[in-house]
């Protein structure tokens, strides 16, 4: 199989309207330090199966291949975004799995258009797609959210997003799996500069990195990418150049990976 | 004051993704044929004001000039999608004005971000943005809609988007206000092909091009155009060489009227 980072941004994306951070202005200078909001792609035996939805030309992006099917990890605008308008497409309809979130996001589950939402996944209850044999698993956010994880019969990766820690039966589910490869919320810089001094102790919905590390350190997978990376954080790293340990990388957009 | 048409199509857009008509064929291949969301840009005296903000690029464009406002007809995605993102950007707060509806778009008023939204505007009391006064109009709608009498202090303008027929109080007030301009939702060819006889007869939300012209002909402005355009009111022209009446047209995005 092969993963492409459609998106590796947090819901403001890089750059941010309206700021003027070093991150954001090399941003406007250089295309090919844009984070769109955090999405995958992955290619299997011709088929195409997205993970996540809130880049805004996703309508745009499908027509050049048709998706066999969407995994969404939970109903924040900013992962779904992008279906309030390819719903209204033509054509066979799009299976749509994600957790069990009745709420969902706007008027999406009332008028599904081409999308057929299929039931809610039960964690760790494998679903196929095809040759890949996709593990739903729990993550801690302020709405229900399923991490994935992705085996083709020889690679085994988890994407890990959006999620500040890891529940016990997730973390204790990947440390018998063994991931080759692991993709995880890095959002916040470690000094994250929230105005509650509690958060910026401990972030309540996403990682920082020194978080994303600890957990990526006890799972052992030979690669791991940061991602839903803020302008915050490519800021801070600008200012810092801080070294990552060795295997582990910021993943950008559009970086494809074949396992 | 001057009066763009930032988009002009239907939620679907045109291309509507995977339809293969004549229509989103030659949108395909020439961009000057491609609808975006309908939505509207006001200059005046420098500043810019926003109608509707479905477009998916809208915190790009945003970027070039920062809008000093933005007013709303309604909260359905394809009018407001475009502040999922736009809302988590950095710098003075923008006031939004639009109907009451505290339901209002996924999370929009519950994490507003930078926008600011406004207590609902009342139906005919006048609402002044630097020099302009704007009139909110109640319009016939599935949800909750204001059309806006826009005035300059020389020209007037009406934005009718999205209703079917007027509501007789609106009709009132314009045939009084005598406008210069009318931009009036024509969602669909007349022989609109639903597969509901019922709407085909009569169409529930939006207007056909018959409806939009009979009340652009009551209202008698000088010119008119017609708006939020699905991919079949393109096709059906294509097909058809249907011609308008005097001062009517179908718009364009990026069309620019100056007043």
């Amino acid at each position: 199989m092969k993963l492409r980072f459609a998106g590796t941004g947090d819901s403001a994306q890089v750059p941010c309207f309206g700021c003027d951070c070093p991150a954001c202005q090399r941003a406007r200078l250089l295309s090919n330090h844009r984070r769109e909001p955090c999405a995958g792609e992955i290619e299997l035996d011709g088929e195409l199966i997205l993970i996540d939805a809130g880049r805004m030309d996703l309508a745009a992006r499908c027509e050049r291949q048709r998706p066999a099917a969407i995994l969404l990890t939970h109903y924040h605008a900013d992962h779904v975004q992008g279906l309030l308008h390819l719903r209204w497409g033509r054509g066979e309809s799009i299976p749509v799995h994600g957790p069990k979130d009745p709420q969902g996001c706007a008027d999406l589950h009332r008028n599904p258009g081409i999308l057929d939402f299929q039931p809610g996944l039960k964690p760790f209850r494998p679903l196929v797609l095809g040759r890949l044999e996709v593990t739903p698993l729990p993550l801690n956010h302020s709405k229900p959210t399923l991490g994935y994880a992705i085996e083709d019969g020889v690679n085994r990766v988890a994407w890990l997003c959006d999620t500040v820690g890891l529940p016990g039966a997730t973390e204790r589910f990947l440390t018998q799996w063994q991931p080759h490869g692991v993709v995880i919320d890095a959002t916040h810089p470690d000094a994250y500069d929230s105005p509650n001094p509690e958060s910026r102790a401990a972030p309540r919905n996403h990682n920082n990195v020194a978080m994303a590390l600890e957990i990526i350190e006890r799972l052992g997978p030979s690669r791991a990418w940061l991602t839903h990376i803020s302008h915050e954080l490519d800021a801070d790293f600008m200012a810092t150049s801080r070294i990552l340990p060795a295997g582990v990388e910021m993943a950008c957009d559009n970086l494809e990976i074949p396992f």
